[in-house]
C-alpha cells in the first residue's frame, strides 16, 4: 500500500481534469479572449488529446473519462479564441 | 514491448511540459491578463504542483523535471495575473 502517493495522484488526477472550467466559463462568458495565448491552448488540447489516444490504447478507463472531460473544456477555450478573435 | 502507447506517452509528456511557455511570454511581454482565469490558472499550478510532490514520493525523476518546468511557466503565468490585472 502506499497511501499517501494515491491520495496526492488522485487529487491531481481530479483538479487536472477540472481546472480548465472556470477559462472556458469566463471566456464564453465574456467573449474576450485577445489576452489567451493561441498557441498555449492548442499545445494543451494537443498534450490531453494524446493523453486520451494513450488511455485508450493501454486501456485506461480513468485516463480516458478524465481527458475526455478536459477535451471538451479546453476545446471550447480553443473555439472562444478563434471564434471572438476579431471582436 | 509497446512501442505506439509509449511513443504516444512520452509525446504526450514532452508537449505538456512545453505547451504553458506561449501563454507566459505573451503574459509578461503585452503585460495584459485580464481574459485569463486566475481560478483556472491557480488550479493548474496546483494540479501540477501535486503532480511533482506525486513524482518526489515515487520517486519519478521524469515527472519531478517535468512538472518542475511546468511549474515555473505556470507560476509565471500566475505572478502576472496579480501584478499586472490592476493596469
Amino acid at each position: 500500500m502506499h497511501a499517501l502517493p494515491d491520495i496526492v495522484g488522485y487529487l491531481a488526477a481530479i483538479i487536472g481534469t477540472i481546472c480548465w472550467i472556470p477559462q472556458t466559463i469566463k471566456a464564453w462568458t465574456t467573449k474576450e479572449t485577445k489576452d489567451l495565448s493561441i498557441w498555449a491552448n492548442i499545445l494543451v488540447l494537443l498534450t490531453i488529446t494524446l493523453w486520451f489516444i494513450y488511455g485508450i490504447l493501454i486501456g485506461s478507463i480513468p485516463l480516458i473519462l478524465g481527458n475526455l472531460i478536459s477535451i471538451c473544456a479546453v476545446g471550447a477555450i480553443v473555439i472562444a479564441i478563434f471564434r471572438f478573435r476579431s471582436q
